[in-house]
């Protein structure tokens, strides 16, 4: 068997890949296996019972969201009475950012990689602070996911529509060259994402007042972009999935207690492994001691070629996740060390046009003992307060290493 | 005398001038001096018998605009005989990219230095290719200044009132960190413009589909800033001229046929020489053959500490002007041979944050034999056609010697 043949495939697949976001849906309407009574969650599956704060703020939230629990304690009777289902949004062809809770009246992005027809998911973006997906869940929080629903998305919805799509793979190279790397920088993303789509919010409703608040809330927010990011980059992943062959990792995801991957060639086993807390800087008022675990499906920005490996196009990133720009750049030059390869569309200006690094190989990583790059937000560990601050993690290696092991069985090595 | 305690203050002045967006208005009525027979254009002072291609084909093109001229022989008709005038918008606080001709009854922005007073203005930009700054007056460049001028110009200027003013020294900080140096490379500065305005443009017309259109012609132009960032370049350098004993450059501009500066502690003097044709990379079908002389305002960039010496910022403006990232690293490493000092507020991410060098100082361009580095659009030499390419050019040393013979002489040294 040809190893590197497959890995090959499963990159030149993942590049190829053109992820364009067409519209916008409820949850329960257009992802595939929603249900009346389940969420949708980041990372490897996980109970209440083991779930971090943020995680169980986010669920508790998303439940009061849906009008079917008024607090934590009835959150948690229906999760664990099992009347309310949990299952990984990676399960269901979407994504989320930190708990990435996504609940069934929820609007999510649709993304078509028109390449090769698969679809992909995400949900709207709220903003920094005090949002659902660090575990925020007071009124505040829960207003402007109510704004964000009834005013935003249908708004949105039909001025994405009108536009005729928006190619994300275009929208990250370009914004790969203004600084951003996708992951905890979008601002460049962001702006361009809120350009393009102005017009058309300006036509998709006749009250001003309402274009202009969505215009200033897209625009305002450097992170709005990065939903429909992820799911880009989980509708390229997911054709590198599934490889006869492959040690390319197809899926990097936490959920506050487990990071988990799975690898190309290993079908849909996930590999697990305790969460580290994120290395960072935290907004005033907060410390080291406030961290939850590592959390969120956004490393599908690193497993795409992006995020942390792209460092070096963002070398401004490090006045928010902490390090120097030299930091960036040997961060983006060690992910070579892992990579099966270097990016066709995401390049680097300040690396002469280098591709980006590509497919993290898990030979390689095992190899080297070099274990992934992430930029990430941090959580407060307890639910309903927030988000805390920004930095730099690791996945563990354990994971990386079992995969291997799994693989040489599979395999008959 | 201390010439550098002269040059502190010169550059401090500089740097702290906060120029602000605040309006637009037509020409005749905000601009100081204007007048029905006036046209202003880039560089220093020119007649028509000296004058550039490009530079015949703007004046042709803003008198037809104006409905005084209906071709080139009228035009040249109306300037030899003295019932059109020519000034140098530098002599009206005043800036224009590349022909840089500013007729009466056109908009302008309106920039307001809160630190210390001083007003500036610049036209609309219309895009790449066939435009009148470039020297091209076909009806389809003249229809597009009609629309920019009739619908555009008073919605955009209503747009920007309702927003309180756009800060053009935060919008430029930022940009310097999304991969722009603000003179050649103006996509984030552009689309930040956009984003700010959007919302108040929504608001400041009933009309959704011409709302839309401002947007996306904002948007979508990658240089709709370069203008008022060129009038905040020149409101910036304005309060550093006129300093007692001061060696820095105040001004750098050219008409096509002469380059120009002025020198902070030498008045309101000209030092000119002729100018160099650009070196730099070609539209298809277009070559060096084609390549008009150096022309353009829009070197106030360069003299105000970004553009061509804030390059390394912008590794990737290497694609649109020639050269290598590295190239772009090296130029602005360079121009802190001959600069007095470094930027406060606009910083380099790849150079730890290092400020801009900022301040161009005679002495040094003499003594270290470095002139300043120049990005710049290239006209095409004949009238009538518009932009072939965009490279990088020197000013001649030439008048740097002739400057500092002069201070000398002026000083008693």
């Amino acid at each position: 068997m040809d190893i590197d043949k497959a890995n090959a495939e499963a990159t030149e697949r993942m590049m190829e890949a053109r992820p364009v976001v067409i519209g916008m849906g409820k949850s329960l309407d257009v992802i595939p296996g929603m249900r009346e009574n389940l969420l949708l969650h980041a990372g490897p599956p996980i109970t209440w019972e083991r779930a971090s704060g943020p995680m169980r703020g986010a669920i508790t939230g998303a439940l009061i969201f849906e009008g079917k629990a008024q607090n934590e304690a009835e959150a948690q009777a229906l999760v664990e009475a099992g009347e309310i289902e949990l299952e990984p949004c990676h399960h269901h062809q979407a994504v989320g950012p930190m708990a990435g809770v996504t609940s069934p009246s929820m609007s999510v992005y649709i993304l078509e990689n028109k390449t090769h027809g698969n679809m992909s998911y995400s949900n709207l973006n709220e903003g920094y602070g005090k949002v659902l997906r660090y575990g925020a869940f007071s009124q505040e929080v829960l207003d402007r996911l109510r704004w964000m629903e009834d005013v935003m998305a249908p708004i949105l919805g039909k001025a994405i529509e009108l536009s005729g799509g928006l190619d994300m793979r275009v929208l990250l190279a370009e914004s790969l060259h203004m600084g951003d790397e996708g992951h905890n920088r979008n601002k460049a993303g962001s702006v361009l994402f809120t350009k393009n789509l102005a017009p058309n919010i300006v036509k998709a409703t006749d009250d001003a007042e309402v274009a202009a608040e969505i215009i200033r809330t897209l625009g305002d927010n450097a992170l709005s972009v990065l939903n429909p990011v992820m799911a880009a980059c989980k509708a390229m992943v997911d054709v590198a999935h599934d490889i006869e062959g492959s040690t390319i990792v197809s899926v990097m995801a936490r959920n506050g207690t487990d990071f988990g991957i799975r690898i190309s060639g290993l079908g849909d086993r996930w590999f697990t492994a305790p969460v580290a807390v994120p290395q960072g800087l935290y907004f005033p008022g907060f410390t080291a001691e406030d961290a939850s675990g590592d959390i969120g499906d956004s490393t599908i920005t690193e497993t795409a070629g992006i995020g942390g490996f792209a460092m070096a196009s963002a070398p401004a990133i490090v006045t928010f996740v902490s390090g120097t720009p030299k930091d960036a750049m040997n961060a983006t030059l060690e992910m070579y060390e892992i990579c099966f390869t270097e990016h066709k569309y995401f390049t680097i200006p300040p690396l002469d046009f280098r591709g980006t690094p590509t497919g993290i190989d898990i030979r390689k990583v095992v190899e080297t003992g070099i274990t992934p790059r992430i930029n990430t937000g941090i959580a407060h560990k307890e639910a309903g307060v927030g988000q805390v601050g920004a930095g730099l993690v690791r996945p563990p290696m354990e994971m990386f290493e079992g995969a291997l092991v799994a693989f040489a069985e599979q395999y008959g090595f």
